[in-house]
């Protein structure tokens, strides 16, 4: 089937869910040639759009997502990778998951999970996971 | 806390979970106009992009999205919704989840899910949930 790219100029968000837990890590989004990278070598390739180019989640830190089922939805303009996570968590902050804060009624943020890992031992700079 | 709309000219990507079972319903955007409102109701508000005006999910169908918890990502680009879904299924096309199809190697969808209602009888044109 054909994704629908053209909704945001040439990509589409995709949602990356623990297989096992249910737990949603993140989210990114794919191009056509992300969405192929992602299928041909089994493991979760993103479009980056602040660097421009095909983002392999993990090149750098390791934690990579191995694919095990891919999703589309009803429009075809949205995927869900349904992965196993290589290593402690996802986030370049040092989480299981990007999704580590609640936003409160007041518009706050609160804390809803623990550090799994130091950022800086993982990554170089903090920063791009 | 504020989040980051520019990225996508005044949209954030909103995944919706079920706060029970975990599953992926959906994907939705808001604008900040569709957060407030989110908050304030307690009910999922998109922005629709092909309506150009907000969207309360389920105000045709009354499958509802009642708001449980709220996170924001690393990033403040992205938000998730962790819900309790009023009604047999939040997909116009008759699903409980939107992501019904699995995306297979060959390129070809499958399907991942059962009809959990017949969406004729809740949509009287049988699009726009």
């Amino acid at each position: 089937m054909e994704l629908d790219f053209r909704k945001l100029d040439g990509l589409v968000p995709a949602v990356v869910q623990d297989f096992s837990s249910g737990e949603v890590l993140m989210l990114g989004f794919m191009n056509a040639e992300a969405l192929e990278a992602t299928q041909a070598s089994g493991e979760v390739t993103f479009y980056s759009r602040s660097r421009q180019r095909l983002w392999k989640k993990g090149e750098r830190s390791g934690h990579r997502l191995r694919v095990r089922e891919l999703r589309v939805d009803c429009d075809a303009d949205a995927v869900l990778a349904r992965v196993e996570a290589l290593g402690p968590g996802v986030c370049h902050e040092g989480y299981r998951s990007c999704f580590y804060r609640r936003l409160e009624a007041d518009g706050s943020a609160a804390m809803a999970e623990e550090r799994t890992f130091d950022p800086r031992e993982v990554y170089e700079e903090g920063k791009q996971p």
